[in-house]
């Protein structure tokens, strides 16, 4: 093969290769909010990115179908989305599965989404979305659990409050208060323009009740940083009630995070029931810039991990050794080269290790070997049998 | 809306939806995967499902690309195909970073793939595929790892080795042999031939010296049921040295579960350094298949999770309780419905929770309430700040 017909390395346009680096970032967010989500008694569900296109072209999403979605006719002359959005996805399972399922469900995912736009800053072709929905529950303390767990997972974070605030509105009192003046059809109109900003009308609508009720019941469970905003509105028009959006309160950084609400109707498109809804969807894009805006992201995502290396000897003479650290759930690298000592630690720094045996003749012979912190740089000798304190020291 | 235009609640053709029940033994099965290759040190990485088309399009798989792949044009004229393995991806990435990356690599990815083909028992058009590979070691000490690293993760799952067979064969040896015959076009031919079980030939070779020793190192580290099959060719015509392949022995599943080998000029695609490269990749729907089979699959996957059932108090009396279990990393989900205790209870159960605890005036009275196992029926009572007790009891 001559150079010139040679392959570049670089991804799709708009999408993600996550070195291991990457991974270890993502990992770490992830994982935080799976254990917060699942904290609340959460469930993970998941569904492929293959949609029947049609699920996307109801009158709720048209406008992202016709224009930003990947949509194509397979071999089978079927028309398939790569989902855009996970609401109809899980609507449509929650659909299929209501009579075996017991309501109220708390479910999510974090499924990855595609929407076809321009690459530019923090606007990815495919970014990974948290989706944490409450079905089967008009009570508005499903709502208040929903906005609870908003807030959890950026706390857990280790956010302050005043890093960040819960705005909220009810869309079903706005379009009401628009439907005064103008029908249905018209109300949806002047909300999607409000939505970007382009309404001229001055709309002044009170605190509903139930807002007011949510508000009061977040105060009551020490959430503090949450207001009505009677200029939220939301892009989605299958939003029924509640409405939130959670912006970061960072001067240079002052946008929306993320957001949700109550969508009640969404389960009409498949059948005669309504299963009420309520949830919300947080991109990871968004929430690293702002993790990183505010310095919450840990230096060092690393595990607990061994690299063994060795001096004239061969990988199978460290076998034991790794093999009783692996039992003990801590991975344990061999080295399988020929490279020097010197060389070999930098390879263990690259692979993310932690700490560093390194076994020759001499402590095959004593049954002895020296356990290393990479980045405390202390060390501690251990006999070939003291497999529990070599953990203790490892894991301290 | 009316009933003749609702939508279906189906998936598309050939991909599966994950409800809770089946996501629980894609985590389990996921969780057992990781442990154990992360347990050898592997580094996970992931990538996107789309791929610019040309990935696929070189001498090695075009057979694919032409009629087994999802390739469209996006919006931007580019030809796009989703994945349809990773291998290719992930020489990519390691070419994209040999420079700072340090060798040899040992990485790890679950990616789902894609192949249009009929939806078939076993073969759908999403399925998810452990890899594990390592990169830049000619020595056989990789080769050893990568297959010793699959037989672990089998008997992780508590497969025997009675359970599955390992045969490994080398595909440059079988290679040269028929070289010595016809050129190197015509051998490509007849090895995919041998593959189908269409050729013609009865090619007898001797164990390489290689092989050999790779078999005798496997079993100096107590892996007995591996073995050299001279028939054995693998599809994927980059492979250029061992070649391996693992089959269940079950007389009723007598297949096939997954295979790999030693590819070292794949990277060649990207430029003009040779990496050299060996690795597997390992099938969920075939190893959930495998270990159906044999019995493997533990019945309950539930991890703890307590139900905090409500009688006449509102779910904001039972928060407390909820958050120091929820801070103790159990899971606690409170009733927010007005059912009647008993359909709690049957709520608790299809919510895979463990535990439960009912909450009435009496209880927030005398600041005390009794926790259930639900599996085991044992109960134990516990006062309001005994909170280390009642984790104690949960997690027994």
């Amino acid at each position: 093969m001559t150079a010139k017909n040679k392959l570049g390395t670089e991804s799709y346009k708009g999408v993600r290769d996550f070195f291991p680096e990457d991974m270890r970032v993502r990992n770490y967010m992830f994982r935080t909010i799976r254990e917060t989500v699942e904290s609340f008694g959460f469930e993970e569900y998941d569904a492929s990115i293959l949609e029947p296109a049609e699920l996307y072209e109801s009158k709720t999403s048209q406008e992202i179908v016709n224009e930003q979605t990947y949509t194509f006719t397979d071999r089978g002359d079927r028309r398939v989305t790569l989902r855009p959005e996970m609401t109809p996805t899980v609507a449509r399972m929650v659909a299929s599965g209501r009579r075996e399922l017991g309501f109220p469900l708390r479910w999510y995912s974090i499924p990855n989404l595609f929407r076809y736009e321009r690459p530019q800053r923090g606007r990815l072709r495919e970014h990974y979305q948290l989706n944490a929905d409450i079905f089967g529950s008009n009570s508005i303390e499903a709502d208040i659990e929903i906005i609870s767990l908003a807030h959890k997972i950026l706390t857990n974070f280790g956010a302050q409050e005043s890093d960040f605030e819960i705005r909220i509105n009810n869309r079903g009192a706005l379009k009401n208060a628009l439907m005064q003046n103008m029908n249905d059809e018209e109300a949806e109109m002047e909300l999607s323009k409000m939505d970007k900003g382009n309404s001229e009308l001055s709309v002044k609508i009170e605190t509903s009740e139930e807002t007011r009720s949510i508000i009061e019941a977040l105060k009551e469970r020490g959430i503090s940083n949450v207001r009505f905003d009677q200029t939220l509105v939301r892009g989605f028009s299958y939003y029924t009630g509640t409405i939130l959006e959670v912006f970061d309160t960072n001067p240079d950084n002052n946008r929306s995070l993320f957001g949700g609400g109550r969508y009640d109707n969404l389960t009409t498109l498949f059948d005669d029931e309504q299963i009420p809804a309520v949830g919300f969807g947080m991109g990871d894009v968004t929430l690293r810039d702002f993790l990183e805006t505010h310095g919450l992201l840990p230096e060092i995502f690393r595990d607990p991990k061994v690299f063994i290396g060795t001096v004239d000897i061969k990988p199978k003479d460290a076998q034991d050794i790794a093999e009783n650290l692996r039992a003990n759930n801590i991975p344990a690298e061999i080295n399988i080269t020929d490279k020097k000592i010197g060389d070999q630690i930098k390879l263990a720094e690259k692979h993310a290790a932690t700490h560093m045996i390194v076994l020759g003749a001499e402590e095959l012979k004593n049954e002895k070997f020296t356990i290393k912190n990479l980045d405390t740089r202390e060390e501690q000798e251990f006999s070939f049998g003291a497999i529990s304190e070599q953990v203790a020291f490892i894991l301290k």
